[in-house]
């Protein structure tokens, strides 16, 4: 096998993963809140954390124990509450549940990470997670039904679960990565909390994982996550057992970059994931920036384009409106010359150096804008760099679901 | 008079100046779509202008122009057609209006200015405009009539026309500023083209006079309008006539802070006008921030508020959401300590230093949402820098108008 698969998968596909998720009553009765990760062993653990700079309190302790030892064995996740903005407490509270959780499952407290999702600024019911975390260790188990149960206590404002899987060979081995993830903002998804978690049983040295993640991170979520826009949770944790018993994958191993793109893939489908379930997304829009000064232009112009509302609001209506995009390329802060700007809609050209579309090609663009998916190209037609991000449109529903979900 | 006083006035209430709008038939019959502003003598003129890349032609002239002299006695402003991508052609046409009604005004083509605001990259019916100054030219008066006239002739999707007008006493003399303005854009406003024109007759000097609109577009327009979001037109107009009798005013000049401060707040009048009639607009925010470690740093945190969707709808739904509020305080880029924030609505404080304000104090905030009009204040206790910035909720209509007004 020298080509990576796909599997119908979650967080427990990868050797020495269990899970479980249960109704723990943290906001609402009758609903899972409370998931579990567990491993056989202690994992080789790397995080990626929201830059935020009001970080909820399990990020802090997290980030505080990834810090002082990579490594973990078990993570509780609630959602319903934040957590964040908690103050002294709230990193008590944080401390406590990791803690409690380490004495319920046998583990040394330096191996519990948590995490919250939910809404801000209301302390955590710690004795109900607790309790939760109890009857989760009951339930662990291995297979589709805990990874779906698992997937959907960490659910917010999502509307479906969101899980991925892949396999490749590393050293003749079997390697398997598996995840799950949260997530349904929209126009800066990263301000409605991303939770992501990802498990291998590749054998992979600490260091090299923190980066890995860290790149992988940065083709997936911070492709449909503007940088900086980021909630007070946002967290990205992979755990990696080692009991695919392949030699341990670091910068030097000849399958080295196929791990890593095996973790892209993980991230990038699950980050798309993110972007569909967006909060009333109609369109899923993939903005290719090609022909940059350099990256860091063409990451402008990409961003500047998927956070334009005036650009999202003109998918909604099916209007290949590349004055609104052109508009936004020219204040992207990045290099433009508007004379060598190509524009194209699902591959047609809208705007080529000047020459404008005729009313039958726009109508043609209006049909392909009637799928769910399309592509919005930019050629700035001035050096090599080039970007791509996955955005969606902004619609009714957006405005309905934010105005009405309340503090 | 050593007050500033608010007339009922507009473009030609300063001394000097004569307006009309017309029906010129640029995009749609019956409608207003071209204006001239005529000064009776050649007025020192300073202008300021997007900092978009893609820059329209008609910006891309009066740039030209008044780089070669800071002088002006015309302005010809059509709606309906942006003049923008549209290449040499675009460059000729905005040229070719200058040069045409200069001849029929017999001014010199110097002298005479050109705005366009509407659709991207479609060229301008430049017989038709010119048809529209010729008669606009007969038109000519001062005045309410041809003061609303014009004011209706340069808009968009605006709603209202928008005016403003103030008097100051310089040297003992009255001196008079009057202006106009259209805009209706409203998470970005600049990427709905803003235009405005402020006409005095108070003598100033050429370059003062251009680093005083400045300063007053620094604390106006750009106050509801995000740094860097503009639209390829955007244009800011100030023509004095001398007319009033005082001494030219220049920084040494003992009321250059009276004039500025009379600059600065019909700048401001205008830029309230353009957020309050915002496309879908149903509340008028004040965004305050203080206690910032600088300036930079408080219009970092002002920005981010006044951006953020998830903010923006919470006020539609009349949510005192201060989590949201401190999550995009968090990721604004400033210099933030949680520990320190206090948030305010309309003066009654929801998060105190880690503190959260009740359910009761809550609903109190609800019903101050229920005004028009209410106020926002972030103050992050860690230094002397504040702003302001003037902004407004995201509602439904936002996106029926943006995703039905089509190319």
């Amino acid at each position: 096998m020298d080509e990576m698969t796909f599997l119908n998968g979650g967080i427990t596909s990868a050797k020495g993963f269990r899970t479980a998720g249960v109704e723990a009553g943290v906001k609402y009765a009758q609903r899972r809140d409370v998931a579990l990760i567990l491993a056989d062993v202690p994992c080789v653990t790397a995080g990626v954390f929201t830059t935020n700079r009001v970080a909820a309190a399990p990020v802090v302790v997290d980030r505080e124990k990834l810090a002082a030892t990579p490594r973990s064995q078990a993570i509780v996740v609630n959602t319903g509450c934040a957590n964040a903005c908690t103050g002294a407490q709230g990193l008590a509270d944080a401390r406590a549940i990791a803690d409690a959780s380490a004495k319920l499952l046998g583990l040394d407290p330096s191996l519990v990470l948590v995490s919250s999702t939910g809404v801000i600024g209301t302390l955590l019911p710690v004795d109900r997670i607790i309790a939760g975390v109890e009857k989760a260790k009951a339930a662990l188990a291995v297979g589709d039904i805990p990874n779906e149960q698992a997937a959907c206590a960490i659910m917010t404002t999502d509307t479906v679960q969101k899980r991925a899987a892949v396999q490749v060979t590393i050293d003749g081995k079997v390697v398997t990565l598996g995840g799950m993830c949260k997530g349904a903002g929209m126009i800066e998804p990263m301000m409605a909390t991303m939770l992501a978690y990802v498990t291998t049983d590749a054998a992979v040295d600490a260091t090299w994982l923190q980066s890995a993640l860290k790149a992988a991170a940065d083709v997936s979520f911070n492709r449909v996550v503007v940088d900086g826009d980021e909630s007070t949770n946002d967290t990205l944790i992979c755990m990696a057992s080692g009991l695919a018993g392949n030699t341990t994958i670091d910068g030097n191993h000849p399958d080295a970059e196929k791990f890593l793109a095996a973790l892209k893939a993980v991230c990038t489908n699950l980050a798309k994931q993110i972007v569909m379930d967006g909060e009333g997304v109609s369109k899923f829009v993939t903005v290719k920036v090609r022909g940059a000064r350099d990256t860091g232009d063409a990451h402008l112009v990409a961003r500047a384009i998927a956070r334009s509302p005036l650009v999202k609001t003109s998918w909604f209506g099916l209007d290949p409106n590349w004055g609104r995009v052109i508009c936004a390329t020219g204040y992207s802060g990045a290099e433009v010359d508007e004379r060598l700007v190509r524009i194209y809609y699902g591959g047609i050209c809208a705007y080529d150096c000047g020459r404008v579309a005729d009313e039958a090609t726009l109508a043609q663009m209006t049909e392909i804008m009637r799928e769910r998916s399309f592509e919005v190209v930019v050629d700035l037609g001035l050096g090599e760099g080039e970007d791509t991000i996955y955005t969606c449109d902004f619609t009714f529903d957006y405005v309905k679901i934010n105005a009405e979900y309340t503090t």
